[in-house]
């Protein structure tokens, strides 16, 4: 493609309101044209790079087997209140009323369409198992969009449905989409992890989230170096310490810890390290309260806790609750005395001579000991896992990185196909209710996040699979010099016809202006032709993370070029 | 693809509901699957269809230089309010609010979208001409959805805007359109005419229509076979006979014509031919009425007519209004003798000694001549052109036929640009509103369309270029005779090495339900391979429009079948 035939539109400054570097540079760049909130248009530069993730994405579900069709953006509401969903949604859903007053929405996801096509047309065992997929635009009504394509209410997605005779095929298929989605993040040169999630209230007993790896990354994700695990942090396990609880070495003893109010402040003023103090949690739990113990340097995991104690959500006691059990207010409380269940950190739990609050304000105990100055407590793990924990696999220590979720995957089970009978005939003639799968790619979403792990000063850094075209030959003077023109036509014409998708800027430019825009739009490969190199028969490459560039002969940079794209 | 690991899903019968062939047979050989009124969901058969028509269409707006974007679905209500038809769209535009009760619709058309885009992105003439296309999911809520995919709610479209500094560079765009648009149907392998069309209420100097040609079409077709001409039977003028009126050669005669309504029963009790009498039809015109002649075997266009009164539609007058003007009920009234303005078809006003009703229940005046029994009349072209009608190109006669509309090519003019302020600086520095083009082909219609001109009793009879694969491998036994099925795969994997687009059916059914399978779904070429064939080194080749299979030897069939795919 020539400059000249293209619409390239790049901005010096990006709107103001743009917060994250991918949204800066993807309207820095023009990929994208807001058109109003969480809607944008996606350029002819931007809309090549989505392209070549649909493109791998289709290549790679195809060779897994899954089929691709096209449902319809619209749905009918009937479906939805068949599984409950049309009210349980929320706001997210853009509902619709037709023209005699019908209820639709705009699709945000297709299980209940994928299932009401699968009960249709799925008679027998012997077509299961079946893996459709299909890439299409979705609308989920954000309350706050935000982030540019990150968070866009418009977007695109590839969602694949699975169905099956049984638990065994689901997790065969499970197992091909897992590796799908490893080679679709792989060819896309992206820096991913598959993560353990949380299958919430679905239940089934496998998910999971497929992150690409960046800094700006709202999810925290713990993972294990020297092995394939990775979880969100929300749902790591923090491993049971490998020891037991020690005897005790000190007696308890009350201390005065007048205006120290945070742990730091307690562990300061006793000039004692965090990690020997206790944190003393209290949580409403029905009609009581329950007091959590965890180690001054650890946080409570909120949905560990609230899988512990069987709730939707934890809340915290309000002061006067705490009042009322500890006898004092937050800031000096602790487990001692206490007549309310205890429940202690696995942490917590191998600890001896610790410190607590007295449950009288101003107070803290040292030199506390379970079994001697209060009972053994029911333990359990209640906290985030941390840098240098063990990993639960046991196969070396946790790290922590932040991750974008880009895919997920899921064991539906029967939850849809139950309620809206999705059933086949079994060897037997039995009828039995299909078993699901459903697997998810945020195909718009992935441009943002790969441009959140490749970035500089001056633009993108885009690995070539993703980039919106391969090399930029930038002619200095290609109006005026007829020797540079021929030149750079010729290469072109060169790389074109060995399948290359090179962009030739054969704009009227200062060379300056043409190398800021072709850094910027994360070209990845960049050859100059100038009338001084020419002298000499030379031209320059240089890779678009090269600090310098290179000079090559005329002669050889067909070959150069080829080779460097084929590595 | 082998049948096993795909979906093929054909049914004997189709949904009594499904008038038109290509519905039936789209339902019954499973492309696609009804979600609900006007909503299909394209299965993994259809959408490979579906798909390809994609890729052509794809292919030839790029080589046309114009430039892929996309927009999104969801348009805030404001920008349709700029030009007026957030209100004057109607019913048929899907609208949306908002969890914040904001307006928006699912786009039917985006003119309004792009041209937002374009006013902000292109400042000076050097930026243009450009053209920017999409492929899209479109929503326009039809108030009676029917005919599957010809005429859903939700469709795929292509569309196209184009931006100029000038009408002259509209033209040309518009010239390259049309020709990008005669090779999209062309590759398709589909018979089509580029046909004139009215430029409606929009004014601006061109639009055509692209029809695929099958007698099933909604539109009536007027061409000339021995030259491009071709229009609307609607827009078609009607020549003026190469004719002057004749003197009068008989006396005019008032003749009983009792229980005679029709001008057909006129004719036959009269023993005249209906070309010699003259229909007279009595139209409303502001406070008045005016009477249209036209020919007995002629129809009055309502079309013409309009433009001729300055009305947007016409209205007859009622029965107590013909009595008021004529003294006579309809099926006897006449000109003669009238006050009110009359207007003469271009046909009529060459008749001399013509047959008229009376203005007298159950008389007709025979011998009527302009000029002696009644005035010269006002002439018009205020007919439908029939077949055997001059070519008004002059170069011919004109024929009729029918035709889908697919794709359809519109000089916009100013008429979005002017309303939305969309300008540019021209070469003085003077802001200039820009000129635009929009260019839109049915692509989901096109699915539909290519069926309706090619089908016979046992199912689609596709071109390749559509065909949901390009050819089928039917082995007679595959699973039973290790010999059969060794021989099948070979081929099939020789095939696919070719690049061939193959569906080998390694089911385990009878023949004839393969053959059926494989006629319904309109495999253009298939090979079948059976044991009793291979005893003598031979199997079967037929094209799906041949009447006998062919035997080929099993040594030439790899040759044989790239030789006719090449064709």
């Amino acid at each position: 493609m020539r400059v000249s035939q293209f619409f390239l539109s790049t901005l010096k400054e990006a709107p103001a309101e743009a917060e994250l570097v991918s949204h800066r540079l993807m309207l820095r760049a023009g990929f994208i044209k807001r058109l109003g909130s969480g809607l944008y248009t996606w350029m002819p530069l931007g809309l090549r790079v989505l392209r070549k993730v649909e493109a791998v994405v289709r290549e790679e579900m195809n060779r897994a087997g899954a089929l691709e069709l096209l449902m319809p953006a619209v749905q009918p509401a009937e479906l939805w209140q068949e599984t409950g969903r049309w009210d349980k949604f929320g706001p997210q859903m853009l509902k619709i009323k037709d023209r005699h007053e019908r209820e639709f929405c705009f699709g945000p996801t297709h299980e209940e369409v994928i299932t009401d096509m699968a009960r249709r047309e799925i008679k027998s065992y012997r077509q299961l198992p079946l893996n459709f997929y299909q890439i299409q635009t979705k609308f989920r009504d954000e309350i706050r969009p935000r982030f540019g394509v990150m968070r866009a209410r418009e977007f695109m997605m590839k969602d694949a449905y699975s169905f099956h005779t049984d638990f065994a095929s689901l997790q065969q298929t499970y197992q091909v989409m897992y590796a799908a989605y490893s080679r679709i993040f792989t060819r896309l040169g992206l820096e991913f992890r598959a993560v353990a999630a949380d299958t919430g209230a679905i239940g089934g007993s496998g998910s999971h989230e497929f992150h690409v790896l960046a800094d700006s990354g709202e999810d925290a994700i713990a993972y294990c170096p020297d092995s394939d695990y990775a979880a969100n942090v929300e749902l790591a396990e923090a491993v049971a310490p490998d020891a037991t609880l020690p005897e005790p070495g000190q007696d308890i003893n009350k201390v005065a810890t007048p205006n120290q109010h945070s742990i730091e402040e307690v562990a300061a003023f006793l000039n004692l390290p965090v990690t020997q103090l206790v944190k003393t949690l209290v949580v409403e739990q029905g009609d009581g309260v329950v007091a959590l113990l965890v180690r001054g340097d650890h946080q409570l995991n909120e949905i560990k806790a609230a899988k512990l104690l069987g709730v939707d959500e934890i809340r915290f006691a309000s002061d006067a609750e705490v009042r009322e059990v500890t006898g004092c207010a937050p800031g000096s409380i602790g487990p001692v005395g206490l007549t309310v269940r205890v429940v202690a950190d696995r942490s917590v739990a191998v600890m001896a001579d610790f410190v607590c609050g007295a449950n009288e304000a101003g107070y803290h105990f040292t030199g506390v000991n379970f079994g001697r100055d209060l009972p053994l407590p029911e333990v359990a793990d209640i906290r985030n896992a941390v840098a240098g924990d063990a990993s639960p696999d046991g196969k070396g220590v946790l790290a922590m990185c932040r991750g974008i979720e880009v895919g997920h995957i899921f064991q539906l089970r029967t939850n849809y196909s139950a309620p809206m009978a999705c059933q086949y005939l079994d060897e037997q003639g039995k009828t039995q209710v299909a078993e699901m799968g459903c697997y998810g790619i945020g195909v718009s979403r992935i441009v943002a996040a790969a441009i959140e792990q490749n970035f500089d000063a001056r633009g993108m850094t885009l690995p070539v699979a993703l980039a919106p075209f391969s090399i930029a030959i930038v002619p200095v003077g290609y109006q005026k010099s007829e020797q540079v023109r021929e030149v750079a036509d010729k290469l072109y014409a060169e790389l074109v016809a060995s399948g290359i998708d090179v962009l030739l800027d054969d704009r009227n430019e200062r060379p300056g202006v043409m190398f800021a825009d072709m850094e910027l739009i994360g070209m990845p490969h960049r050859v100059v032709i100038g009338e001084r190199g020419l002298k000499d028969g030379m031209v320059e490459y240089q890779g678009r993370t090269d600090t310098a560039a290179t000079s090559v002969s005329l002669l050889d940079i067909h070959t150069h070029v080829m080779q460097i794209l084929q590595k």
